[in-house]
């Protein structure tokens, strides 16, 4: 059976020693926190505007600023910051946490396509800084999506004598 | 709903802060990565000599010397080494990757008993970094049992109109 990490690298097209560049360098000390707090501002300004109404609903039970507070807290913690995140929050724990999210392959798209234009949008991030960080959340989402997958694989053990299609909520 | 880092601080009785002291200071500089790797060994060496079956079962399919490797891998990207980890297995993803196993609060003390008898028997760690350790591992411990709660909450959905006892595999 395929790793999370094998499925992530074949799906994104990233490999490991690209998705996790980041750890070559400190990008917390070059970019700073306040430019951490503008790409994740730009990034959720998008998701929440979307006008891909499934991609949008995913995000509807969340508040944007905590989202936003959520993400560049993990960004600075895994990008050579302080531990933002787990102070606050614990562990990032990235499958557990995006279990309640539909982490498909489209999504994992739509997702990298905000990002990508929300580094675009933020100043002063520099062109080997984008270059990695793209390539960490590449990677990144399709871990995710390859996360997800696992979510669907066990829930079908016990399921084996239910009805093939459960009834619509 | 409480979340995952309060039901870990409740059960544990360890709040988050005295979880995260590991990041008040660098472990690694002060340890160094043999201190990481004979506190795995010898964490391990209990594990799999475990006299209680039903624990030692849990790794039976986990080959010892990857489970060593793993964890202080692991020990040494989250507590100020580089991200070895990472670089061979992509993120932690700590909820996740603890998915395949039975996560109780019986397999938490457990896993705990023997954590504190190897950190005991490891030489050249001190009282402060044991103290700041065994906070985050007995954290943690509960957090992954909090995770592994989630799996079956997530299991419940599709199963509403199966038979109440799968039948035996």
């Amino acid at each position: 059976m395929q790793s999370l990490q094998q499925k992530a690298s074949e799906w994104s097209g990233v490999d490991t020693a690209h998705a996790f560049s980041i750890d070559q360098t400190n990008l917390f000390q070059k970019l700073g926190l306040q430019t951490f707090i503008n790409l994740s501002t730009n990034f959720y300004t998008r998701v929440y505007d979307d006008e891909e109404e499934w991609f949008r609903s995913i995000f509807a039970n969340s508040k944007k600023e905590e989202a936003i507070q959520n993400q560049y807290e993990f960004f600075v913690q895994r990008m050579g910051g302080s531990a933002l995140y787990s102070e606050r929050k614990g562990h990032p724990a990235l499958i557990g946490r995006h279990r309640p999210f539909p982490v498909t392959h489209r999504a994992a798209e739509r997702w990298l396509h905000h990002m990508e234009k929300a580094l675009e949008s933020t100043p002063n991030i520099d062109a080997d800084s984008k270059l990695r960080m793209m390539n960490f959340f590449r990677h990144t989402a399709y871990f995710l999506v390859a996360g997800d997958e696992l979510k669907n694989q066990n829930q079908r053990v016990p399921c084996k004598h239910a009805t093939s299609k459960p009834a619509a909520a």
